[in-house]
């Protein structure tokens, strides 16, 4: 099996006769907070990754409309976007892949969240998109596939097509035709995820350059694998069993572990804000007084708390910056 | 070749007659600042490290002075210390190791330095009273032998036993007596350090509990190992050649290696203060800008900068904090 490109990776999931576009579709995916990160690619432009990953969706997301239109037009939460900037080329160069030239979209696509703060907004965008571009040309593409094709956009939104509990498996195909998500078989109503919004500014450092120099330059990447197949065991057992302090110590600890891999690369790389410090000590603070949260970090300043529902209202009181919701999709 | 114990080892070093005491000694040790570090034990009685390290010393240190006198007293610093205190503890139990039981002491020891914020004043301490001791019971040591003592105090203080670069040798006996560091045959005057003090606060866990989380508990700590002995050999070519952009880097991703291994520990280990990510990001600003300044961190929010003598009066108008030191010993 050869590596392919993104092209023919799409070219072997639809064919390559062109499908009539409809009028309008629209889609909705929600944004994913990985319980056991994916950190480092074995293929850089197919995104696939050097670990499988495990996730959780939000009932927050991207909602994505395209519309036939007489020439292309981007509009991102209400504001119209200039064709020649990155996130739009990033956008319409996914679109090319699916359209013939004379093809031309309106696409309005409306994030629930901050864009580009490490809250995955990237994840539910382009997995938002391939739903939106799979209704309109009518591709009816099975959930793998859909999967498969969001992955090319971006990698974790091969989770974000899906609500509840996700792996993406690593897959060993040169192709990446085996390195798809799909949910779990496990529901757990009560376990609840808060934002801690620390900063909204946009990184630094996008993660696909972080994760790039990590892998290139962290003397302790090389630990990393062994590390995400051991957390994904323990991480499913936890699941499995709702033992929730199980869940909690892995997520935390496997966060933990994915920046100290990106600290120990040359350049470092730290996505911790001051704020940041002072948020992860007090949540610490708050276990040791009996309070029991841990909390995940993705490439971002930001923090997403997990703890059970019985807890919400005493943690609302303690961080009044926090944004709580249930895992399941309303 | 069997473990010892301490006693067994200063035994095996000065035998077991009793030395006659002197009146009075006193002595002094500096302050070493590793620019390769030394985290993780293979014995933890013994301090035997898992690794090799190197270290410069500064003009900074510890002034330690004993006396015969008719019971143990100890002054840190100009205050009268209890003796029930786990500080007064450690330095008896040590003093414990060389004397009978109707040799008492009055012992001064004053540091040039904050005691417990990371500025390895437990080395040049266990160091300065190490010479002491062997200039009290007129114990004729000779620096390998004083290098292996100094270390069941402390295993840093191996190295503070001597000025300008130097290398603990990890060793592999068992007993420890192959573990002992010696200066380097090399001098770079113009190779100047900086302590930035974040703060003098006592640290929130010891290095010695710290060390030993991480070697049970962080998933990376297992590529620690050989990234110090490819840290060694590139730090020894940089201080041969004099070339300080590789001195600098490698000391600087070094320290955060070790730091990230730490993160990785569960519970995760986290000296950074909030202030010492903005110090990170200001020096890493500066570097953009032009100035060659780099930094090492120990266990502790303290940070040291590594820079060379033309740009000391740069670096003290950019950073007002800043104690800054030529590396010879005065």
């Amino acid at each position: 099996v050869h590596a392919l490109n993104k092209k023919e990776t799409v070219q072997a999931l639809i064919g390559t006769k062109n499908y009539e576009p409809k009028n309008s579709a629209s889609s909705f995916a929600p944004v994913n907070i990985a319980l056991v990160k994916y950190w480092g690619k074995r293929n850089s432009e197919l995104n696939l990754p050097v670990t499988s990953s495990l996730s959780l969706s939000l009932p927050l997301g991207t909602h994505t409309s395209l519309k036939a239109h007489s020439k292309d037009l981007l509009f991102l939460n209400g504001k119209q976007v200039d064709l020649q900037t990155s996130f739009a080329k990033k956008l319409f160069d996914f679109v090319d892949l699916f359209r013939d030239k004379k093809t031309t979209l309106f696409i309005e696509t409306k994030n629930d969240i901050p864009t580009g703060a490490g809250l995955a907004s990237s994840a539910s965008g382009f997995a938002a998109l391939t739903l939106a571009l799979n209704d309109f040309f009518s591709l009816q593409l099975s959930p793998k596939e859909l999967s498969i094709l969001a992955r090319l956009g971006s990698g974790s939104a091969s989770r974000s097509l899906f609500s509840g509990f996700v792996q993406w498996h690593k897959g060993v195909r040169d192709d990446g035709l085996d390195s798809y998500a799909e949910p779990l078989d496990a529901r757990w109503d009560d376990l609840s995820i808060g934002l801690w919004i620390i900063s909204d500014k946009t990184k630094p450092i996008d993660s696909r350059q972080a994760m790039q120099n990590t892998v290139e330059s962290s003397p302790l990447y090389k630990a990393w694998p062994d590390t995400v197949s051991h957390d994904l065991s323990v991480m499913k057992e936890a699941i499995k069993t709702h033992n929730f302090s199980l869940l909690g110590r892995t997520a935390e600890q496997n966060a933990l572990t994915m920046h100290a891999t990106m600290l120990a690369a040359y350049p470092s790389i730290v996505y911790f804000l001051p704020e940041s410090i002072e948020a992860m000590q007090k949540i610490w603070q708050l276990r040791k007084d009996g309070l029991e949260v841990y909390f995940t970090m993705d490439a971002g300043p930001n923090i997403k708390l997990l703890f059970l529902e019985k807890d919400r209202k005493t943690l609302e009181s303690q961080l009044p910056n926090l944004h709580t919701h249930s895992n399941s999709i309303p």
